[in-house]
């Protein structure tokens, strides 16, 4: 009996952004781990054994308690955050889901909830060019979704304190893998290469920490699962340039010769290097990422031909 | 013409919490620099020559909007904060201060202010066993008000930089002076020695940063008065363990005899050092404490001294 020993066995999780790349990722590994799950979307969601959907606005404070009251989850892994593509790094929509997500939080410990899990990011570092690490790299974040996420966390921190509750707070590196927004690199190179198009790059030298989006559930659900509290960078611990993720996607494609590289200049403020030490989650929860770029992608360009195909068939 | 000069000419100031330890002290610095001050409090005060006083319950969003909206103030010097003594290291108000503040700070922009100044704390470090420094001490606070108040400069920054405005964070070591609460160290021994009682204290081993409340406003006024960003230490760089404070104030007082060293446990979390490096302040402003402990400490018992006898006529 898988279930009778799974660890969210008796316990009922919380979803919050669950129809969002990171949200959505998390549910199958929940359900596996014996969750019972609770899953908010702010739109309607097709049905999914093991799932039980709500629409919920975020951002109204008390249609959340309300909802928060009517489940008391015993868990809550907050993964909904602003999700206007590009418009993030400095949309003052931020400061609503501060402000909101802070709502959240106290009304999920106030309505008995034990262990949130919170979603936060590589940009609440400063830039600095060696692998971040959660206590010894400085906490500048240059960005105004930096200072929001970072600002978030000790929040959190906060609320749990007051209640006597757990938190965790995963900050997330470069996330890639099917579900991913379009518009971003990965998706966007894929799909360029799948129709036959010409790609135009940077010249790739900046070195990103790219983690399979699989890998991200299972490690926020091992967060889920401990009693480890703080900050966990969620990362392979790998630096690769754009050039070598690029170059992945082509080969495994056979599509080098539509890659222009240097046709772009780089983005202003881009830093070089965003790569994380990973030793504090690997020791306290034994995580450790499963996929290597190479089957991230191989499994990516998968995913991405069947959506278009599927596509196509609609049309 | 002093005035035609002065930094703060032309400008109109803000200053929230002005009733309070901190905000008060720095009412007449202001207005010597120029400044135009209107100052806020929860409660009625007393007339005074050159500051316009606004009763303003912060809280309460739609108040201190509309307030900002009236006044228009270029400068804003955010004091005001959760005022319970002993109690705000763990209260659920920091949230409501968290939230209230942000509104605060986004509504001075949106109403053209330039340049803000928050107040922030020593708390906001990790508690380490030398002196913090603004970019290379760890930001890990043990406490919910210490969480909140790193939140706050967070949320600062983010405020100012989505309105290409200009913001500093103070933060404050340990003031004292006139005008200090009751009940804590510096006023306790103090009022304890005037009115001849024995008075128990621990062994006095913990250093601590110590700050004559006149250099507190000093620094506060030449940040605003600054253009420089990011976070500052407010103290005198110097380590002074409070037995050294508690000597320094019995020696002034000849009361030696009613001390009891020893007769106090040590409160349980109570750091053994907190000591500030003030490079960064001292650098940038040109700012440094202008008063030494045993300067400090002789006003302070002169003030006391003054409020004692005042109340004793008034009885």
């Amino acid at each position: 009996m898988a279930l009778a020993t799974a660890r969210g066995s008796g316990f009922r999780i919380l979803v919050t952004g669950a129809s969002g790349f990171i949200g959505r990722a998390c549910l199958a590994p929940l359900r596996r781990e014996g969750f019972q799950v609770d899953a908010i979307s702010a739109h309607p969601q097709p049905m999914q054994e093991g799932v039980s959907w709500h629409c919920c606005d975020l951002l109204d404070a008390q249609a959340s308690v309300a909802l928060l009251e009517a489940i008391r989850p015993t868990h809550l892994l907050h993964a909904a955050w602003l999700a206007k593509p590009g418009a993030f790094w400095t949309h003052p929509d931020n400061f609503r889901w501060v402000t909101a997500s802070l709502e959240l939080f106290r009304a999920f410990y106030r309505a008995g909830g034990r262990r949130a899990v919170g979603v936060g990011t590589c940009a609440e570092y400063a830039w600095v060019t060696k692998p971040c690490n959660e206590r010894t790299t400085p906490l500048h974040p240059a960005t105004l979704y930096g200072r929001c996420k970072l600002a978030m966390s000790l929040l959190l921190e906060a609320a749990a304190q007051e209640a006597g509750g757990s938190a965790a707070w995963a900050r997330l590196f470069l996330p890639y893998g099917p579900g991913e927004p379009a518009g971003r690199l990965i998706p966007a190179v894929i799909e360029g290469l799948l129709q036959g198009h010409r790609v135009a790059c940077t010249h790739g030298t900046q070195k990103r920490d790219f983690i399979y989006i699989n890998d991200v559930a299972e490690a926020l659900v091992e967060l889920a699962c401990s009693t480890a509290t703080g900050s966990f960078n969620v990362a392979t611990g790998q630096g690769t340039s754009l050039h070598e993720v690029i170059t992945c996607i082509a080969n495994q494609l056979r599509g080098m010769e539509n890659i222009d590289f240097g046709a772009r200049p780089m983005p202003a403020g881009d830093p070089e290097y965003v790569v994380a030490d990973t030793s504090h989650i690997t020791s306290v929860t034994g995580w450790h990422p499963k996929h290597t770029l190479e089957q991230g992608i191989q499994l990516t360009i998968a995913a991405t031909r069947d959506r278009l195909l599927a596509k196509e068939a609609t049309q």
